[in-house]
């Protein structure tokens, strides 16, 4: 189920020296790996990630492990295994959880569709947990059903928003030096603090990185590390690029990463990956007009409103009856947003119409899906009350697919009007589009807005 | 003008040794620091801040600085003037601009009414930008207005959730040590790259801190590590506590400071700080209600639903005609958000006095208020149509007091009903209300809701 898998825009475009791996399907990609084994590893190896989700986000302040928090009702870690998943050439994804949290994680991966994951049990640190995970895939162990990778992956549950581009560099330097890994500019001066609590010293930020994630290693460099380190490495150590550099001497390749790297640790990480996530899945938007003559003109008239409103966003138009499969097309984008127009009629024949497509679609398992019921209405020609009466009915229809993950709303415009009360009615209507869109939330479903 | 500075839930409950500065109002500090003179220094110190604002906000990825950005329409900078001016002991904020954004830094102080604040202009770096900051407040300048000070606080223009806890014991530090400044522990491990961009070491990150803001100095240390020292520690230079300790020979006290220190420094970190501050005026609701009887009853059900529904919430309740005053006390608090109970009425007259009484309270300057109007509609006794008619005019007034800075939208609320589906509309009610507080979008303004 191809729609499952589809995250916000889709990884950034890689740079010419990336595209060997590119556009290949998972296919392909294993057909490709078969041929760099033959040909002593001159082109793609076999990747397979490691996830530690042990962790207890103490530092988050709030009672779930950060890795389960909610963004959009979806727990942060789902995310994190849609990104990894949408890159077609890794093969496995090992998650390391603890115990108690094993059938929470068996419960994600089963509702959110996820693929290729195995999950092992978490370390009581973070090292034991990548060193679990390792087990897994090292064909020296017992009941291993993976197959050893040529390089691993090594990244966090708590970065979501990891692109293709970073993690292809990073599995391309390790398989070049062994060991590779994403860093980023210091945001504050590091200082080392003296027994007394005072300043002893403070290093130059210029010379200086933070180390992130994704990192990515030759299988074998880095499991031979884990083996030969030590308990107090296991107990207090954080970086993995310190094992293999201290029991392996292979020195990392540091490849820099974009803000996008950054680890949700404090609740306001949360709050930031929300709105990150939001307006990811808002940049497009599609008008679903009926065919006939009087609706078009009108259809259009908002659709060029909504481009002017919102001219960040793309805005894509298709009609429910004649171009069906355009429609397909613009659902399996994905596109998360549809405004379905309706002229003279406060019925919703249209509306339940690409309300059934869009649940046949499943693209609701993985965001919540805008749709906004727009009525264009001639006032004079049916009383107030009793259009507004009809079209309550929405409220129903709203509480029904809202089990689906479809936030249905109404919007009814006036018409006819004189030309320029019409434009700021479509611009008013533009608006409340993009704030139901923008906002996304469930507390306004039903609601019929007036514009 | 009180009413302009509070700033979301107070600062922080302070310590037992912190409370001999608290509870001081201006002038009663202004008298304890010449005690403090005549003491030599037992008691508190005189306090200025310095603020360095030239930044261009590069890593930001957007063209304005990010201490201009807006949250909720509001420069970021000007959240963390409210910040240090709600202190009172703080004497005089020195905000370093630059040139071209001097009158941009003039509107704000003025269109938000900030007190204390003086101008520099801000250097090409941010050591030169505090170095002149600095000369501002020092006596040996011609043309000097301002007091030199015995402390000073050096701070962020993009860090606005700094408590008073945390400045004054920095200020303490300060006066003891002669410098002193907050620390955080390291997110991430820290490394250094060999030149060939490779792995060169990492460093134990238990060993190392993040040296953030606020800081505070003896002002004649300070101030003479910055005429000290030379061009190349004021053009590459980070560290302020660095200088103290090079030229001054002054080690810094180190302070563990709450994870709110943190600095806005990219985009997602605007987004965090817009939940932030959203959440934070959110925390209380004032029920308005008018005296007669039925109204009370059907507001005591709100506002006990509100309760249930929003467990953290503070949900306070008055009359406009009796408790006047109690109204005052509750706006002065200050509360943002405002639910005005009509009973079979769908006229706005109660409405309209709180919008004045709102008006005239100034309290929409740093904030913007949500009003809802709720109607509670005996739908047998008077046609549907009829009411929503009337209701509609609340777009016109909703037009007229968003100028002002005040969200007012409408809720519908069917009574009499059965008593389990009045329970459902009260509970739905209070879920639109707790949406339109929570995501405080103009987008909605002037809507009629129903629940």
């Amino acid at each position: 189920m191809e729609l499952g898998l589809p995250g916000g825009p889709g990884p950034a475009e890689p740079g010419p020296r990336l595209r060997g791996l590119r556009g290949e399907d998972r296919a392909a990609s294993a057909s490709s790996v078969s041929q760099a084994e033959a040909e002593a590893g001159r082109r793609a190896p076999s990747v397979a990630a490691v996830l530690p989700a042990g962790g207890s986000g103490e530092r988050m302040g709030v009672p779930t492990p950060k890795q389960f928090c909610p963004i959009l009702e979806r727990p942060l870690i789902s995310y994190t295994l849609q990104a990894l998943e949408r890159v077609c050439w890794i093969k496995d994804i090992v998650v390391a959880v603890t115990g108690e949290n094993m059938e929470v994680m068996k419960d994600i991966i089963q509702r959110y569709q996820h693929k290729h994951i195995s999950l092992v049990e978490a370390g009581v640190t973070r090292h034991r947990s990548i060193f679990n995970a390792l087990k897994a895939l090292a064909e020296d162990q017992p009941n291993s059903k993976l197959a050893k990778p040529e390089v691993v992956i090594i990244h966090d549950a708590v970065r979501p928003f990891v692109e293709e581009g970073v993690l292809l560099e990073v599995v391309i330097a390790a398989k070049e030096h062994g060991a590779a890994g994403a860093i980023r500019p210091l945001v504050s001066t590091v200082i080392s603090p003296s027994v007394d609590g005072c300043l002893d010293y403070s290093l130059e930020r210029a010379r200086h990185r933070a180390s992130e994630m994704p990192q990515a290693f030759l299988f074998d460099v880095i499991y031979e590390a884990y083996q030969q380190c030590s308990d107090y490495d296991l107990e207090f150590g954080t970086e993995c690029l310190q094992l293999a550099l201290k029991y392996c001497h292979t020195k990392a390749k540091l490849v820099e990463g974009s803000p996008d790297l950054w680890k949700v640790t404090y609740k306001r990480d949360l709050y930031a990956a929300e709105s990150i996530i939001k307006e990811r899945i808002s940049q497009q938007i599609c008008i679903v007009m009926d065919a006939k003559e009087d609706e078009e003109h009108l259809g259009h008239c908002l659709e060029e409103m909504l481009r002017k409103e919102l001219n960040h966003v793309k805005v894509t138009s298709g009609a429910l009856c004649h171009a069906d499969r355009h429609l397909q097309q613009i659902i399996l984008e994905p596109c998360y947003n549809f405004v379905c127009v309706n002229v003279m009629t406060s019925d919703f024949e249209e509306t339940q119409k690409l309300l059934n497509m869009l649940e046949k679609s499943n693209l609701s398992i993985l965001y919540p899906v805008v749709v906004i019921s727009v009525h264009f209405l001639d006032c004079k020609s049916v009383p107030f009350g009793q259009k507004m009466e009809h079209l309550m009915q929405i409220r129903e229809l709203a509480k029904e697919v809202k089990k689906r993950n479809i936030l249905l709303c109404g919007l009814l415009i006036y018409y006819p009007q004189d030309k320029q009360r019409l434009q700021e009615s479509l611009r008013q209507g533009a608006a409340i589009i993009a704030t139901l869109i923008k906002e996304r939330n469930a507390g306004l479903v039903g609601q019929l807005l007036i514009a």
